[in-house]
Parts: structure tokens; sequence; C-alpha cells
């Protein structure tokens, strides 16, 4: 049985907690095995008087954040930027943008006024407080994202008939039935060695209330089953009639449905409620971002190679406004907050062992699909408000809007595939992604055909600026490379999600950019006071 | 050991499930078991031409919907209202309102500009598909209501010292140390008899994954434990540090901490993700209402009588701005939507029954306190946004804003008392109200007393409108009473959430008037045809 690989399973692989006892070693050899600075009250000291020009390479959340921060503390920023936008993949499409991928195959968004898609970052935990102070400082609004939804679909092709099912359904009966299991254990006596008998009536009477069992602490179809597995209220509820009581899913079919791997009941600390979006699109951010920073960010400057010595840094640069235009800028240090996946291709002075490391990250693919429909189905016909409907298909879930309810039209995340699933999705051009996609989720939604109007489809590895959509560490790499990549190389260093403990995630860019401007401060401090 | 009462128990306590075998036979034989109208696309019949002047008694949302509906029929309906301003209970209170009880305490409002506190409901299910179809009508703009917020507290005085506990901590432990518990008894085949082999396994497999459970079943400090627990990102969460592993609390600890009921992993279906709020005031829905309904309503209006015979009906109020002047409204039917509490001192001509039904149902006493402070420290300082924290302290709980975050300021809600706790705070002035919230406030929030600016309370039961918050039935009082609430009597029918399966919400409201229009619009049908 293939299930689709969970969030938190491919983040297990990342190497996310990369922080074994090797590496651990290693960085605490550097120093920099301390808590990172992630209060939100993060600040550099003064920048020193000499030797103070700092250039910037990229304009995504880490390269405006350290620009931001160095500007902050005295430096003089110089920020140079690929694209014709700030924010990197932190970006958000809207009727009118027009974007090319690798290949040359090129869409024209045609979402109505006031709709939009976020290709990359769509979703911003409680607990990420760096992104969290941004927002805050810059006037950022935000708003509750909807993660979880209990009236939307779990769906397998192989189980109930390839019928959607209500999350909150799955969820009583599995909980209720698994407490019910537990219950019995208890009343005859198995557990009699592991739990006095105090506790023991203490677990029986919190499975009860937990489980929504009976009195003798059997899950079966009841009023109080039927609050918690919930009911169509246009077939039954109202001032007269009370809801059905439909009988529950025996446990063996539960378990036998693959889906049960969907079920969260607390989610990892990343999923953890509540989630936010920024009002209006995540590009609002590096908009306001892009804002703080001010006039110093140079648009449409292809980095083609960079270089240093004892005294100083310099990149050329190719201006895409005036193609075959070589320029070159030059500064006492830089941050570098281009990919991996780019650094590879790029000419630069550094060190053997940063040369390494940055070659020995592969990243990851990733795919989401963007689709406008004429009205919101989803919430007038089935009730569902935001938040996300899981499937093994290979779009993998079906994300509908957390704002904007009851409105005129909506735009669905319509797929959102990673890996093969996603380089297979890509293989097609632009407009067959978007009808792969939309056949997917007829298979949930009937009403697609019906209602569809048009779409953008964002393959992240055919992304001219990216390569690639995060940086897709193994263990071993990490343990080899990890502690290179966070180090001043010279008069140069790295930032980005890829040289983060947050791969993938807008916070594991903050804090990667104020590791290094809080490095490349006291180099520069150090340099001035020799 | 007393635990404060759950909602979830108190519904039952009221009855709602009032559908029993002998309540539906009587409903039955009057013809009103089938499902309620509760659609979206609820619609009446034109109204005939003759005998069409509908008297709508309250401007609360049953009063609304039912005058919005006669009127969209054709019927010509007049409004009374008591308050200067529609809504009755939906009803949101601002800088500048005043508000005077019985007994006369009176209290100014003194929140800042933008915000604000609703004293009565404060949140909207997805599946009160009656209220949500108003709003999607009307263009009220909805956004989430934070409902469970896993960085939020339980508390209680007699756990953990007293201190309050992140819900993720307790939720994440819990569930793998019962997860466990269960897959130590699989493995020791003690339910061979109950479970086939492969759903053992599967079983087995889905608990490690749900509880966290490392590759022998066991819940232990691990990175993945540390992953669902969550942890402060404050103290060590950065691009060069792990997240601590801190241990588990033990299972026989969490038992006895009292704290459990309040750990509910799939709320019953009112409390299921998402909820909503209207932008800016529960009051923007009975505002809305109000505007569509247009000039026909009377604010100021005190009824004091209602006669009716077979020709009409007849209402003898007060107007307000002339106390002592008594005013007669008639009309050919009538819509009373005043509270039971409020009827049963009304002089009324109708049937025994219903005066007998009017005067069986106690309301039951609740007390909202909100608080507003000089900053956002649940924000700032403890990453909470949105959601709720219980105590077992008479305030009950602290609701934290679904919105505005990050703004200079902020309203929580610091106390929701029901019954006898209700009704101590209620013994104490206003200003008493507020300093008790503020005294257990700061049990859980330390920060309470250098940031609090100003506070309103509202005790339900002291409302000169409503005399209680709601409708208390007993199963026994509405097995012999709700079958003739739910009647025309006479050329008069009654509608509120006190005549529905869903007291003390507003869909229950809107579910009733939707019935009662329909039951008026038959008899006046009828009575046309004749």
């Amino acid at each position: 049985m293939t299930t689709p690989m969970t969030r938190r399973r491919w983040l297990q692989r990342l190497g996310r907690h990369g922080g074994s006892a090797a590496v651990l070693a290693a960085l605490n050899s550097l120093g920099l095995a301390q808590a990172s600075p992630a209060s939100a009250d993060f600040k550099l000291g003064p920048a020193p008087t000499r030797g103070r020009r700092v250039l910037v390479l990229g304009a995504g959340v880490a390269g405006l954040v350290s620009a931001l921060e160095l500007q902050r503390a005295g430096y003089q920023v110089q920020l140079l930027e690929y694209n014709q936008r700030p924010g990197g993949r932190c970006w958000t499409l809207r009727g009118g943008d027009r974007y090319t991928e690798l290949g040359g195959a090129s869409q024209l968004c045609q979402f109505d006024r006031g709709q939009y898609f976020n290709p990359g970052p769509w979703r911003i935990p409680f607990n990420h407080h760096g992104v969290l102070s941004y927002c805050r400082q810059l006037g950022v609004a935000l708003q509750p994202f909807v993660q979880i939804n209990d009236n939307a679909y779990l769906h397998s092709r192989r189980a109930f008939g390839g019928k959607p099912q209500r999350r909150r359904e799955l969820q009583a009966d599995f909980s209720g039935e698994v407490d019910e299991l537990l219950a019995k254990v208890l009343q005859q006596h198995q557990l009699d060695a592991q739990l006095s008998n105090e506790d023991q009536a203490r677990l029986l009477e919190t499975l009860r209330h937990q489980g929504a069992l009976d009195r003798e602490y059997r899950y079966r179809a009841s009023d109080a089953v039927a609050e918690r597995r919930g009911f169509e209220p246009f077939a039954g509820r109202g001032v007269s009639s009370k809801p059905p009581l439909d009988s529950p899913r025996p446990l063996t079919e539960l378990l036998g449905s693959g889906l049960l791997h969907q079920l969260e009941q607390l989610p990892d600390f990343e999923y953890q409620s509540p989630l936010f979006q920024p009002v209006g699109g995540m590009d609002m951010i590096a908009q306001a971002l892009a804002r703080a920073v001010g006039p110093r960010i140079r648009y449409g400057a292809r980095v083609s190679a960079i270089s240093q010595d004892e005294r100083g840094v310099s990149v050329a640069y190719e201006d895409l406004g005036q193609p075959g235009r070589q320029h070159t800028a030059s500064a006492d240090w830089c941050v570098c907050t281009l990919p991996l996946s780019v650094l590879s291709q790029t000419e630069m002075r550094i060190s053997p062992a940063l040369r390494e490391a940055i070659d020995a990250a592969p990243y990851f693919s990733a795919l989401k699909v963007g689709l406008q429909f004429k009205r919101r189905f989803w919430e007038e016909d089935e009730g569902i408000y935001g938040g996300i409907t899981s499937t093994d298909m290979p779009n993998r879930l079906i994300a509908y809007p957390s704002h904007d309810f009851h409105g005129k039209k909506g735009v669905l995340l319509g797929a959102y595939a990673f890996g093969t699933q996603a380089l297979e999705f890509t293989a097609l051009p632009p407009a067959k992604r978007i009808q792969a996609a939309l056949r997917f989720g007829a298979q949930i939604h009937p009403q697609y055909p019906a209602e569809f109007e048009t779409g953008m489809a964002v393959g992240w590895h055919r992304s001219p600026t990216t390569l690639g959509c995060f940086a897709f560490w193994s263990q071993a790499n990490r343990e080899r490379h990890y502690p290179t990549l966070l180090k001043m190389d010279g008069r140069l260093i790295l930032a980005g999600e890829h040289a983060s403990l947050l791969p993938a995630w807008q916070e594991g860019a903050v804090l990667s950019a104020r590791h290094a401007v809080t490095q490349l401060h006291a180099a520069a401090s150090s340099q001035t006071a020799k």
C-alpha cells in the first residue's frame, strides 16, 4: 500500500533535526551552538564607522531581512535581485501577472481582481516568531489560516468506494472505537499492574468523555456520538427534528482505509492552531520588507560571479533590462541568499569546503496549481470554509481559501504535489497540469467541470530563480556541511532557508538572515577594532 | 472534586436533544416532525392578498428574521423593540455605549475606538447554515474565530502547582501515553480475540504515528515528541540549536490534574473547526438584518399586553421616549419573539397550555466580563493569538481576540461564568465584578495589573429585556411543553432560541423564526382561502 508522504514524514527525511550529537559538537567548536536570537526584539549593535558597505544578493525573505537589519544598525546596503519584484518564493500571483518558467512555457494569470494564489509559502505558524515580528513591526495585517477543517474530506480511491469522507466522522469513529477498546481492557483488569485503581477509574471517565462512549463504555450510535460525528444540518436539524443517528464505521474498515495517517489529532508544532496568512496574499510580507529597506534594491540583476579578497567583495551582474551589459557591484562584505541550486552554477571565490557544501544539497521539487471557480461551491454546497481536503491522488490535497468567505468567486489550491508526483505534473505543459488537477479534483468535487474558469500551475524546479523548491538536506549531508554553511567564508556569508533548521519555511530564512548578519557584524566589528 | 461544567455537559442538561420518543410522537401528531427548512434558500410563498398585516414583537435575531422573511413574501410588517438598537442578545459594546441593568447599576463603556466586546453570542459554527445564509445574503463579512488554540493554557489551582499548562503539552502527553498503553496491550496479544492480526498491525502503526511513539511503541522524550508537544522558540529554536527534549508528564499526574475534561480532541459539532465571527462585532448581523427590514422597526417600545380575537391581534405598548404614554398596535397576526422570562410577566390572551409552557422555562444565568488592556501581552509575551484558556476558577475562561492581531490594544473576554458562579459575580456591583475577573485572571497572566485599562461586566439575568441568558429547558419540561411552543396559538406564534432545539444559539433563533413564519403563512393562506 502506497500512502502519500505526509508533511511530517518528509520533514523527518529533511534532516530537520540536524542537531545530532555530531553536528552539535561541530557547532560547539565554532561557538555556534547557543540558542539562536529568535526573539522578537532582534537588534544588531551599531555598525563600525569604516568597512560597513554590504552587498546583499537576493531580495527574498532572507535577503530583505538581512538588508533591513544591517541598515538599522547603520550599514550601507545594496541589494541585487533577479526578479522585477521582491520576495523570491514569498510570492503571490494575481490577475495580469505573467510567469515564464525554464523551458520557456509562459502563463498569464487571468484571475479576477481580488483573487490570488500563493505558489510558495502560504501559512505562518503561531510559533514562527521571527516572521510574526516583522509582520508586527511593519504593519502586515494577518488573518487566521484554517488548517484543520473538520468538515473537509479525507479521500482515497481505494477506500469507502472512492467517496470522500468527512474528517469529523472518521475522527469521531476512530477515536471512539479505540477508546472503547482501551476501556474494555481496563474493565477486564488487564492493566492492573500498570495503573492504580484510582487512575483506572479516572482514565475510564476520560475515555468516556473523549470518545463519546455510552454508560457501558461502548461507542454506539447515540445523541452524544451524533454531536461528535456531526451531521448534515440541511437534512435534519431544525426546531422540530433531531439529528440522524448514523451508524459509526467499524474499526476494521477504518484501519483498512489507508486514511488514518491523514488524521492528526494534534498535528506537529508548525501545524498546530492557530496559523495565519497575511491579508491579501503572502507577498504582503515581502512588499512591507522591501518598503522598509527602501530604494537600495536593484531589480532585474542577474548575478554571474562573486569574487572577494582581503579588502572586499565584488559581484558581477547582468542588467536584464539591458541584456548583455555586465556591471560590477562592490562592498566590504556580502550576504548571499541565492539558493544553493543557483550558487552551484555560479562562479564564486570561496573555500573548497563551502563549495562542496553548496554542491551537496539536492533541491526538492514541488508543484502547486491554483484554480479559479465561478462560485464557491465548496462553501455553498458542502459547508467547507477554508481548510484542507487530503487525497491519495497525485494532486495530494485541495485547500480552500481562509478568506473572503461567501465571496462571489474563489481560488482553490487544486494540487500541491511533491517529489516524483511534482515531476510528473511538470512534465506536462502548464495547461495540461491544470487539466490534470481538474480531473483529480472532480473525483472529490463533481462541481469542478461546470464551475472552473482559469488556473495557474507553478513547478518550482522549473523556476529560473530557484531551480527547485527548497534544499533537501539528508541527515548525512547536514552533519557534514551544515557548520560550514553557517560560517563566514572570508567576507561572505550565506543565508536562506537552506542555511537553517527550518527548511522550506520563511522562518528558516528569517532566522538564517539574523544569524548571518550577526556573524557579519562580529567580523566587521573586529576588523575595525584591529 | 468539583470540575467546571463543560459546555457539553450543560448542553446535555438543557435537554437539547429534546427529540425524545415522547416529544417526537407529539410533534408527529402535529405534523411538525419533518426536517426543518434549515436550507440556505428558505423562502415563503406569496402572502395572501387580505389579512397580511403582521406585528413582530422584539427585534432580536428571531424578530428580525421573521420580519424580513414575511416582508419578502409580501406581508405588511410592523416591529416593536424595547431597546434603542436592533439585535437583542446579538449585541456588541463599544466605547461610548451605556448599559443600565436591573437595579439601576449603569456602566459607560470606555473602550478605545475600534475595540469591542460581544456580551452575548460571539461565535458562529460552520454548520449553522441559517445564520450563515443571512451573512451571505446581506454581505456581513466573516472572519475565522479561533476556538482551539494549542498554545493557550489549561489551568487549575489544584494541578501543577497552579501553573498554567500549554494545551499542546497536555494533549501530546495524554494522547501519547494512552496510545502507548494500548500498544502495549496489543503487543501482549490481549486483543487477539477482538482484532485480526492485520488490523492489529495497522492499529499499532496508527498509534505510533498518532502518539509520536518510538520504535518500541514508547512515548519518550524525542525529536518527534518535541515536535508534538511544541516548545518555546524563544528559548531554543534557531539555525544552530535543536529543541529541548523535555520529559513528558506521567499519565498518573495528568489523570490526577482534573484538567483532562478540558481537552477535547474532537469537540462537539458546534465547536468543530472552523467557527466564525462577523468582522467588527457580532451586532453587524443585527444591523444588516435591520437595514434589510427597513423603516418598519419602532424602537423604545415596551410591550405591556398582547391581546387577540378572531379578527386580529392588538398589542399595547409604552413609548419609552414619552414615558407613561400608552399606544396600541394592531395587525392580523403576531410573531412574538420576546423571551419567555419577559412573557411570563406580560398580560397575554393565549391558551392555558401556552401560558403554562411560557411559565415553565427557567432562564439560565450567565455573565461575561470584557477587559481592555494597554497592550496585547498574550500575543507579545506568550504567543497566544486568539482561542481560549480554560480554568477551574469562577471566571471559567479567558478568551483572546481572533482579530486585529498585533494591534496596539485588545479586549479579552475575562470571565464567562454560568449558573451560581454567574450569580455570585452579579451580586457584586459592576466595578467589583471586573476586579474579581482581574484577580482571577492575574493568576494566569501576571501582566494583568500593570496592563489593565477598563472593563464592562454584563450579567444576563440583570438584563431588563431578557431577565436571563436563555431558556434552560429540562428534558421533562421540554417533553411536556415544546410542542405547544411551536404551534400557532390563535393568531399568535412564538419564536426565539427558546422555541428551538438549539437554545442559546443565534441559529436556534433563525430556525425558530423560519418555523414560525411558515406556520403563520400556512394559517394566513388557509384563512384567506376560506
